[in-house]
């Protein structure tokens, strides 16, 4: 897998993640430098060329001068994000099929400190280099777990504990609810929302209250709404 | 201007804007069928092609069997903006330079009842037919001003009552600011975030509590939490 743009590679290398390589455009400037500070002193191996070659390398075409090349992203069990997840948010996505709204997604679940995000294995944007990119690295920091399907997620995070919500039109108000225990947040893809068996098995529905003519918003922005109003309650 | 994709376009149609032709795919099937039924009855002209002549027509790639054509975006004056503004939120947008930021920066201000977005015209992203499709068509909604410079916007919000905050790390906590005035949110681009005599114009810079290794949230996730968080207040 290919890491790719400044902020996403100097994040990856804040991690233990291995890294096989790093390549890096000649006479890069900025935070060029300190990317190649930090490789050195885990002893990574830097390999230079020119800009044709990393034009060549890249996969998003916003390489920045830098990619980095890892092994496949390592996912994390549910049964780890549960295990750390008592009194905290966990994030679960019901067929987000963007590359944008998953790294968005990841980043939103990493900054409000979230135990981890849960992704169905099928008909959902997965693990890419670019989702890395878009996440601006915090992939590297959150636990992401992939499941045979989200419903099967739902029931193990009821059994320990967790308050499940769907964040969809035509729900409760989200600020009329109490978010500070264990709870995970369901958000939908971007065409169909969240599919009808997994709403039923949500215990409540939580809406934004919506004063334009658009009636829903991006799933990683209502995410970060809600998750939050759930940070603001725990203060 | 080109507005592609069919949940765009259906927005597009509930507007008064003028709409040149529609360029739909032969035998689309789902919400075709109400954008067909919608065009008919507004009496704007419907051509059919197949698949690939919609291909080649398109500028983005994801059409979903529908193109609009219509007149370059109609921008509103920054006055306009002011004068419906009292009570309420507008947003500036200090250099967002990514397209997907922009139209997700749209729907946000939209979704929330935002009185308008001032975007600068130069060093930003336009509103092209790209913004209005990622924007889920929020742009024909919501009135959105083109300003020399986002620093002229301040002085003239600020001479019209608005308390100016600017959303951005190292700041005061979001959640010990009352919002429930004319508010103007200011929000950086991506990589350089609010200029420095900007950032010095701002009433209030305030920020997010953040609890992982990634120091942002994304533009468009990050006025979501603020402007939602104005909403909160307000009732």
């Amino acid at each position: 897998m290919k890491i790719e743009g400044r902020n996403a590679v100097l994040e990856l290398l804040k991690t233990d993640k291995e890294i096989d390589k790093l390549l890096m455009q000649r006479g890069a400037e900025g935070s060029a430098g300190r990317i190649f500070a930090l490789a050195r002193e885990k002893n990574i191996r830097v390999q230079f060329a020119d800009a044709r070659a990393l034009e060549r390398e890249s996969e998003s075409g916003r390489h920045q001068g830098v990619i980095a090349y890892v092994s496949e992203y390592a996912y994390a069990d549910l049964e780890e994000i549960i295990s750390c997840g008592a009194g905290r948010l966990v994030v679960l996505c019901d067929g987000i099929e963007d590359v944008h709204n998953l790294g968005s997604i990841l980043r939103v679940a990493e900054c409000c400190g979230a135990a981890g995000v849960v992704i169905p294995k099928n008909k959902s944007a997965q693990v890419t280099g670019a989702v890395v990119r878009i996440s601006e690295g915090a992939a590297g920091h959150i636990k992401v777990a992939r499941v045979p399907g989200i419903n099967y997620a739902i029931d193990k995070l009821k059994e320990n504990g967790f308050w499940v919500y769907g964040l969809e039109a035509d729900g409760e108000d989200l600020y009329g609810c109490d978010l500070t225990g264990s709870a995970a947040l369901v958000v939908g893809g971007e065409d169909r929302g969240i599919a009808p068996l997994t709403r039923k098995k949500c215990d409540k529905i939580l809406s934004l209250p919506l004063f334009g003519k658009v009636n829903s918003l991006n799933a990683s922005v209502a995410l970060g709404i809600a998750a939050y109003e759930a940070v603001r309650q725990r203060r």
